[in-house]
C-alpha cells in the first residue's frame, strides 16, 4: 500500500496539529468557514450540480448487489420532493459486503487509516457547495448554515475523531521487550500489542444534521479499524451520500474494497435500521434522534453512542445590557427555528425581574423586550429568512402551530416570513409562551422546534433548582446563564455541571450557546439523558477496539 | 489541604515513572514482589498479628454508624472459622456516609487525590505481611502467593490505576483562552474543563483474590473522584479491610473524610450485595466473580466492569522440548489449585500427537507425560503444598472430587497431599481428564478448580478453531500455545486475538500463562464474555467521570 502510506507523509503535519490541538482545546479549525475561502466558481457550479442530481439516480456510489433505486427526500425550501434516487441494499447485502471488508481494513495499520481518511476529508472539502446545497434541500437549515454545519464544521468535527483515534492508537506500543530480573537470571518476554477493531459499524443519521451529526461516529469508527454501514434519515441522505461517495472514491483509488464504507438508504414505509442495529454481526452503534429509539439502541447489547433529546434551559439573572442578551437570546432561539439540539427552550426568570446596569427590569418588560427581539430578527428582510431556513419535519411544523394550545400565555404567535428566493419555503417564527413554574408538565420536556417557554420563577436559586432538576430528569446538551454575580456564576456552573450540562456565561455577540466547536467544546457530555457519547472524548474512539496483547518467549 | 499537597510532591516522581511506565509497557514494579525486600521481622510481627486478630473484633476501622459486628471466614488451611468481626452498616448508613463524603472528593484536585492515594499504597506495603497472612486464611493461597499476589502485585496495580487515572484526568486543560477572528473582531471565551466524578462507586470483591481484584476498580474510582463502598466476598474480608484501614488512616490524618472508602461485610445468609449496586445513589459497579451474577451487574443501567468466569485454552502443537513444557503447563494448572482465573483448563492436542525436536511424541504419550509432570511437582513435598495452596471453596473441592464423574476418560485422579505446617489443610490435586473433540457438553464450560481436560483433536487447524469458538462463546482471560511454526503461530494469534484473547507463546521456565503484569499486560481484554473491564486501559478509569465545559464572555 504505497500510495496509501504516502498520504499519511502528505497528511501527517496537519495530523499532528490537530491531536497537538486536542490536549490544547484553543481555536482550532483547518477547514476555513467562510464560502469565501473556496473555489470562486464552487457556488455557480454547486447550483448546477443540484439542478442536474435532482430527479436523477444518484451514480457516484458503489452500486455492486444493489437491486434498485430509491429515494423520496422533500426540499423544505420547494416543498417538493427532490427526485434523487439512491442504490438500495437489502440488510443481507450489505452486512455481507461488510464482513468481506472487514478483516483487511482492521489489519490496515492506523498510519494508512489515517492517511485515507484525511485524504478523503480534502475531497469532501472540495464538495462543499454540493454538500451545502444537498443540506438545504433536505434540512431546510439556510444557505449559509448549510454549508458550514455539513462543510467545515462537520469536517473539523471528523478529523477531530480521526486525531483522537490516532492518538488512542498510538498510546500502547506495538512491541516491547519485557525482562523480570529474577536474582539468578532474567526472565524476557517479546511482547506485542494490537488494537483489535470490535467489528461492524453502524452510523444511523437523523434529518437535521444529517453530515455534522454522522461524521464523528463514521470517522471514529473508520479510524479504528471498524467498516461502517452509513443509515441516514430518509429524509435526509444526499449531503451525506457525497461524504459517502468521496470516502469510497478515495478508498478504490488506494486499492481498498468500497464496502469499507457502505451508504444504506431505506424510505419511511420500508425501514431497515432495526434490521441493521438488532444484527448479530453489527457490533457499534452510532444514533442521533429522538430519544424513544435512542433508548431502544442503547438497550442493545452492543457498544452504543447516541445523542437523543434533551432540553437546554438559559437561566437569566443579572445583565449589563440586556438589550443586548435579549438579541442574542432572540437569535439562539430563531436560528435554523430552533431546531438545533443545542436550542435554547427553556428561559427561566425571577418574578422579580432582571437586574441590569440601569436598574431592575421587570419580569413583564424583559419578556416583552426578548418577543420584540425576534420580532426585529425575524421582521428584517435581511436577516430573517437566513436565519430561520425552513422547517424539516411536518411533526415539527404541525407542534409549532400547536403550540398556541398548551396552555400558557401567548406572548408572540408564530407566523411566516417571505423568502424572497423561496416563495413555497415552509417557515415558522418562534412562539413565545408565558409560564408559570407550577406548569413544568409543560416546559418539563422538549417541544422540538421554534418553540420558547419563558419561566417565571420564585428567584434566582428556584430558576437554577428547575434547570438543574430538569437536566437531570431529561438530559440537556447546553445551558445559557446571564449574571453579573460571581456567586450565582458558581452556583450555576455547580448546579448544572453536577448533572453533567455545560454552561455558556454572559454570552452576546457573535458568541451563541448553539455553538459547540471542534477540538475545544465537548458536545454532549455523554453523562446525562440526552445521551451517551461526547463529541470527541477518549472513550468516543476507545470503545470502538480492543487492546490484545500476545507473549512470546 | 497543605499536608495533602506535600503528599503530591512527595510521590510526584514515583507518579511521572508509572505514566511513563504504562506507555512503555516494559518491565516495572515499584513494589518488590519478594519478602525479603522488606523489613527482616515483618513475617514474625504478622504471625503475632494474626493471632492476636483472630477471634477478635477488626477494630481498625471506621465505625461510626455500625450497629454490630459480623464476621464468618474459614481458614482453608485451618478448617476452621477464623473468627474476625467487622463492622456492619446497613446499606442506608453507607449510601448516606458516602453520600454526605462525595462533594468535597469530588471537588479534590487529582494531584491532591494522587498524593493520598500513593501515600496509602505506602502504608499498605508496611503491611504486605499481614495482608499475606490474612490472604492465606481466607484465600487457602500459599504463603508466597499470598505475599505477593495480594501484597506488591496488587499494589502494582492499584498503582497502575492511579497513573492511568491521573493521565487522563490531565489529558484536556483546566482552562483555555479561544479567540476565533472573525474579520473585522476577534470572537473571545474564556473556557475551563471539569472531570466530573459520575458519584458513588462500588467494588464487589471475590473469595480467591480479594486484594488483587479489589484494588484496580477502588483505586480507579478514588483517583477520579468517585467515593467508593468495597463489598468483600463474605468468606475472605480480612485481606482488604487491611487496604481500607490504610486509607482510612491516611483520609482522616489529611483531613478527609473515612466514608471516601468504606468497607460493607456481609454475610452469605443476609447478603446486602443487591441492595448496594441496585441503589439509585450507586452510579458505577467493579465486580468479580461468576458470570451469573457478574450478567445481573453489567445489565443494570449503571457503568459497569466486570471479570466473570472464562475457560482458558491450551494449544499444544509442537516444541523443542517437550518436557521443560509439560512441567510449565503441569505448574500453570497447579497453582493454587487452578483458582485462578488465568489458569489453563483445556489442553487441545492432535490424535497425531506432538512434533518435537526428536520426533513425534503420540498423543497418548503426552497426556502420560503431563500426568507425570503434575504427579511430580505434586508430590515433591519441597514444591507440592506450596504450590497448591489449599481449596477455597467447598464448591470448588466438591468439584473437583467429582469430576471422575463427568464422562471422560480419568488419566489422574485428584488426592490431597501432606502440608507439613497445616496438617488440617483442604487440599485437592490436579484431575487429569482424556476427552475426545465431541465431548464439549463437558469442556466447553468453566470447571473451576483443579480440574484439567486433555482434549484429543483432529489437527492443530481443528484445535485452534475448538479455542476460538470456546473464547468467543464463554470467554477467556488467556490461552498458551506452543508451536515450533511460524504460520502456526500467526493463524493461532490471528484467530483468538480476532475474539479478543491474548495469547502466550512457548512459555517455559519461569513464564507461566497465569501471570498478567502490571503497566505491561492488559489483565482482560473486555472484548469477550470473560468480562467487560480491562485491567487498565483508558477506559477503565475515562468511564468513571465525564468531561464538562464551562464558557465564559
Amino acid at each position: 500500500m504505497n500510495t496509501a502510506m504516502n498520504l499519511f507523509e502528505k497528511h501527517q503535519s496537519l495530523l499532528n496539529d490537530a491531536i497537538e490541538a486536542l490536549s490544547k482545546r484553543a481555536y482550532y479549525s483547518p477547514y476555513p468557514e467562510s464560502p469565501k475561502a473556496y473555489a470562486e466558481d464552487g457556488d455557480a457550479k454547486a447550483k448546477a450540480w443540484i439542478s442536474a442530481t435532482m430527479n436523477n439516480n444518484y451514480e457516484g456510489l458503489d452500486q455492486t448487489g444493489s437491486s434498485e433505486f430509491i429515494g423520496e427526500e422533500i426540499s423544505p425550501f420547494l416543498q417538493m420532493g427532490i427526485g434523487v434516487r439512491y442504490p438500495y441494499f437489502s440488510e443481507q447485502i450489505l452486512i455481507e459486503k461488510a464482513e468481506a471488508a472487514q478483516k483487511t481494513w482492521g489489519n490496515t495499520n492506523p498510519e494508512t487509516r489515517a492517511g485515507l481518511l484525511i485524504e478523503a476529508l480534502d475531497q469532501v472539502k472540495a464538495r462543499f457547495f454540493d454538500i451545502a446545497y444537498a443540506t438545504m434541500h433536505t434540512t431546510g437549515q439556510a444557505y449559509m448554515m448549510s454549508f458550514q454545519a455539513s462543510g467545515p464544521h462537520a469536517n473539523d468535527r471528523a478529523l477531530e475523531a480521526v486525531a483522537m483515534g490516532y492518538k488512542e492508537l498510538k498510546s500502547v506500543p506495538e512491541s516491547a521487550e519485557w525482562v523480570k530480573n529474577l536474582g539468578k537470571f532474567d526472565l524476557k518476554m517479546n511482547k506485542t500489542w494490537k488494537a483489535v477493531p470490535k467489528g461492524i459499524s453502524l452510523v444511523i443519521g437523523c434529518s437535521t444534521f444529517p453530515v455534522w451529526n454522522t461524521v464523528p461516529g463514521l470517522f471514529a469508527s473508520l479510524i479504528t479499524g471498524n467498516v461502517t454501514i452509513v443509515k441516514p434519515h430518509p429524509k435526509a441522505i444526499l449531503a451525506i451520500a457525497i461524504v459517502v461517495e468521496e470516502l469510497q472514491k478515495v478508498l478504490a483509488a488506494n486499492g481498498f474494497s468500497k464496502a469499507v464504507v457502505q451508504l444504506a438508504p431505506d424510505t419511511q414505509n420500508a425501514p431497515i435500521t432495526k434490521k441493521l442495529a438488532e444484527h448479530k454481526a453489527v457490533k457499534m452503534v452510532d444514533f442521533t434522534g429522538g430519544s424513544e429509539f435512542g433508548n431502544y439502541i442503547e438497550q442493545l447489547p452492543k457498544t452504543t453512542f447516541t445523542e437523543k433529546a434533551g432540553v437546554n434551559s438559559i437561566i437569566l439573572d443579572s445583565v449589563n445590557d440586556l438589550k443586548s442578551v435579549l438579541g442574542n437570546i432572540a437569535f439562539s432561539a430563531s436560528l435554523y427555528s430552533g431546531q438545533m439540539c443545542t436550542a435554547p427552550q427553556n428561559i427561566f426568570i425571577s418574578k422579580d425581574g432582571v437586574k441590569t446596569s440601569e436598574g431592575t427590569v421587570t419580569f413583564d418588560d424583559v419578556v416583552a423586550g426578548l418577543s420584540a427581539a425576534i420580532t426585529g430578527l425575524v421582521d428584517n428582510p435581511k436577516a430573517g429568512p437566513g436565519t430561520l431556513g425552513a422547517i424539516q419535519a411536518d411533526l415539527t411544523y404541525n407542534r409549532t402551530n400547536e403550540a398556541l394550545n398548551l396552555g400558557g400565555k401567548v406572548i408572540l404567535a408564530s407566523k411566516s416570513i417571505v423568502n424572497e428566493e423561496f416563495k413555497d419555503a415552509r417557515i415558522a417564527t418562534p412562539v413565545v409562551i408565558e409560564l408559570d413554574k407550577s406548569q413544568g408538565n409543560i416546559y418539563n420536556k422538549e417541544c422540538f422546534g421554534p418553540i420558547v417557554f419563558v419561566i417565571k420563577t420564585d428567584s434566582v436559586e428556584n430558576s437554577i433548582s428547575l434547570a438543574k432538576t430538569l437536566a437531570e430528569d431529561k438530559g440537556a446538551l447546553t445551558c445559557g446563564a446571564y449574571t453579573t454575580s460571581e456567586e450565582t456564576k458558581l452556583a450555576i456552573a455547580e448546579a448544572m455541571n453536577t448533572v453533567f450540562v455545560p454552561v455558556s456565561f454572559n454570552f452576546t455577540g457573535a458568541g451563541f450557546i448553539n455553538s459547540h466547536a471542534a477540538f475545544s467544546d465537548f458536545h454532549l457530555s455523554g453523562g446525562n439523558p440526552a445521551g451517551n457519547a461526547s463529541f470527541a472524548n477518549s472513550e468516543f474512539v476507545s470503545k470502538r477496539f480492543v487492546w490484545v496483547g500476545n507473549r512470546y518467549m
